[in-house]
């Protein structure tokens, strides 16, 4: 029917199965009650639970990501709340307000609007591996799949705020979790006069996808902060605290920042001043793109090639900043060309009022973009045989550019430069080769070029360059 | 008096003599009734009047720029309003509004409250002698010094608005200016959730410093969109228009663009297709920075000469963004120091509700960031000595970084790549040499390259890279 037709011209989440067993490998662990999909790559050993999926396995789900496949970081053991207690999950908002308001889940579910919208969570350590291969960070091993989108089913935090009635001179919202830590409860704050801006869109979850939070997503409840790292977005949240100065907790002030790129790990914990200067703290996301399509060690047969091969990724930039281009070289970045973007967020903006999982979806106003988008471009198998490699930048509404020259910090976080893809012929075959593998996996160009004493600061990603000898490290 | 102390810990504008003498090499152009000032470098030969300050006057004159040195972009001849017809020039809001406005500036200074608040406005053009200096593009060729501060008084352009009541499918806010040009009049657009933004501080401004608007800043009311390109901050304006879509005038179209970088002149002027994607409109600044101190061919006698060097240069970025951080390089990016920041914007965010050139001063509020900020750095002789080069990149809140790659595009806009002095060792004296010189002028060492026969694309300014021949273009 015509009916049905419209219902489904934007995306619906992917067929997922939800996982019912815990995993032997979490059994040893306090996370034995959190069942999960074994496809997950563990970036931290087997405890906490930090986890991309496998890059190919990400971007054929399309643009929404099921949520066992949605990248996950934690910073140590999971709460345990059982589907029972959920309802009676308690969250309060205090600090700088005229009224302060201790309420349960469910009646802030009866209480407040529910809405639904499209959002894309990144990891601010997204493709720290990089960062990593060029000088050890202090930080684990993302490749380019800490990266994720949903449908958040919530409140409006500017709602529930707002009944609070917040003083005058309260300039920051602060929040914090259930997961005890060894540095305390995890907690960080954005600003408030963000979280009063309907454009901003942020959120208080208690849905993906349709279906409640899983355990590793903030079951029962989470913030949701979109355009901003996903380490702003506070899960297991119990308290919104209105205050004057940002967050002082622990986790706001030692993680999510990039300090300025001499500051090495020596000089960054002599020196605690570095670490109190919020103008290095990351809220909105840097436009940040990768090739997903050919996938790492995909194999080209030539023989049997088309004529023409299709190349694909994602891209995504912060702030609601939309990708505005996606540009892609094959001569090391003397020439690009112009890819085709498909933004499927867009999608959702053509239905007011319409409700979707029990909310209705937030959409037709709104001039944001929170999600990443998907880039294609078909190159000539010709031209393919021709090149050493293939790199890819992405450009948002604001002209900021992913740049050739990466910014190494201690953090190793915001890792943007140019996605590259080295190309190797051999016997026949194109063979396709990323930049690493995600976590302690060997593999990739910049493994590679390290293990044969190539430099990867060369300004050539370590390869040789005609007429000049190789350069040692 | 303690008084007089507390008033002045803001920057009070510059001794300013506002030129009273029409120039002779404008007798004979339609601004015959145009008073300047002789110092302005004209880029465009002596009409229509498109001119910046030299760096260095521009510089010393601080955070604020008096008006008769403040960058001027023109597009055809300034509209001539009498003095004894400011109370009277009339102004309209108009469009999808349920209550037309028509309005005299009188009137409006009546009617609404006044704010003054301190803003940057820069050409998007800024620096675009560099990409001129790759590939001629179709503009004219600014230097690093198409940027300017003032304080802007003048009412609250969302005040305008909420009194001619937008109807809900209003999204964009046109603006006309009085300036008759080829293609009709001077227009542009702006979204209409962003002018009703407090946070974006977007006005009517009728004064500069204090002091009415001079005819080529827009006598006697022009728009001012902080964060954003001067392109859109239309001057002379006579209509405010509420449209469902972005402006249709031809400047909208034709200009303030950002194209991708393989669409050449030739392919442009094929295909208007190009030109009507709303995607490649700037609104935004992105962050750039330069060096004013040393000045071009600026000589340093090393026998005379102290211990230390003081560098000293602008930077800024957009949409509010505050610069977080400036660096500079000796060797050519591959390490960096820490430059410090003076951020003179934020003096002014110490006062609630003082009255400032009769309009309150609309910032202790305020979060976001729309001025300037100045850097300088220490440099040791010896080190200057010894470098080939020194270069300037800045950073903004939002993780946004000056490339070390420029982006070349048909109009040769928001030029940002590091800024980079060569320094010429020269019989005991250390000589400075700027990129390039503005308008026709030559110098510089992109100049100096060209001219050399030098590839400026080779990734290291054309200057020679060890051990390699010296490519030719």
């Amino acid at each position: 029917s015509d009916y049905g037709k419209d219902l489904f011209t934007f995306t619906l989440p992917p067929p997922s199965t939800l996982p019912e067993q815990v995993l032997d490998v979490d059994n040893a662990t306090p996370d034995s009650h959190v069942p999960r999909d074994a496809r997950l790559i563990r970036l931290t050993g087997v405890h906490p639970f930090n986890v991309e999926p496998p890059l190919t396995a990400l971007f054929k789900e399309g643009f929404l990501t099921s949520p066992e496949l949605f990248y996950v970081r934690n910073h140590g053991a999971v709460p345990h709340v059982q589907d029972e207690n959920v309802p009676n999950w308690e969250f309060s908002i205090e600090g700088m307000v005229a009224n302060p308001i201790r309420i349960t889940l469910k009646q802030l579910l009866s209480d407040y609007e529910n809405v639904t919208c499209p959002i894309t969570l990144v990891c601010a350590g997204n493709r720290r591996k990089e960062q990593n291969m060029i000088r050890k960070s202090k930080g684990f091993s993302w490749g380019p799949a800490g990266v994720s989108t949903a449908l958040f089913t919530g409140v409006i935090m500017a709602d529930v705020i707002r009944r609070a009635m917040p003083l005058r001179k309260a300039r920051y919202v602060c929040m914090e979790g259930a997961d005890k830590l060894p540095n305390g409860y995890y907690g960080t704050s954005v600003k408030l006069n963000w979280v009063m801006d309907p454009n901003r869109g942020i959120m208080l979850a208690h849905k993906m996808n349709g279906e409640p939070l899983m355990p590793d997503h903030g079951k029962p409840l989470r913030a949701v902060i979109p355009g901003q790292i996903g380490g702003r977005s506070v899960k297991w949240l119990k308290k919104l605290i209105l205050t004057a100065e940002p967050s002082d907790n622990w986790y706001h002030i030692y993680d999510n920042r990039v300090l300025p790129t001499m500051v090495d790990p020596d000089e960054s914990s002599r020196n605690p001043a570095w670490w109190k200067d919020d103008r290095y703290a990351i809220y909105d996301l840097s436009p940040n793109a990768a090739t997903a399509q050919p996938a790492h060690d995909e194999q080209l047969v030539l023989a049997d090639a088309p004529t023409m091969y299709m190349t694909r990724g994602y891209a995504y930039s912060g702030g609601g900043r939309r990708i505005t281009r996606v540009e892609v070289s094959m001569d090391q970045g003397k020439t690009w060309r112009l890819a085709n973007i498909e933004y499927a967020e867009d999608q959702y903006r053509k239905y007011e009022d319409k409700q979707l999982f029990g909310g209705r979806l937030d959409m037709d106003w709104r001039e944001t973009s929170f999600c990443w988008c998907f880039w294609n471009l078909e190159i000539s198998v010709a031209e393919l045989r021709e090149a050493k490699d293939v790199v890819v930048r992405a450009m948002d509404e604001s002209m900021n550019i992913m740049p050739k020259e990466m910014y190494w910090s201690v953090l190793g976080m915001m890792n943007n430069p140019w996605f590259r893809i080295a190309i190797h012929k051999e016997n026949g075959v194109l063979r396709f080769e990323h930049p690493t593998q995600p976590a302690l996996m060997p593999g990739g160009w910049m493994d590679r070029v390290k293990k044969a004493g190539g430099n990867l600061s060369n300004g050539q990603w370590g390869e040789r360059v005609e007429g000049q000898e190789m350069e040692t490290v």
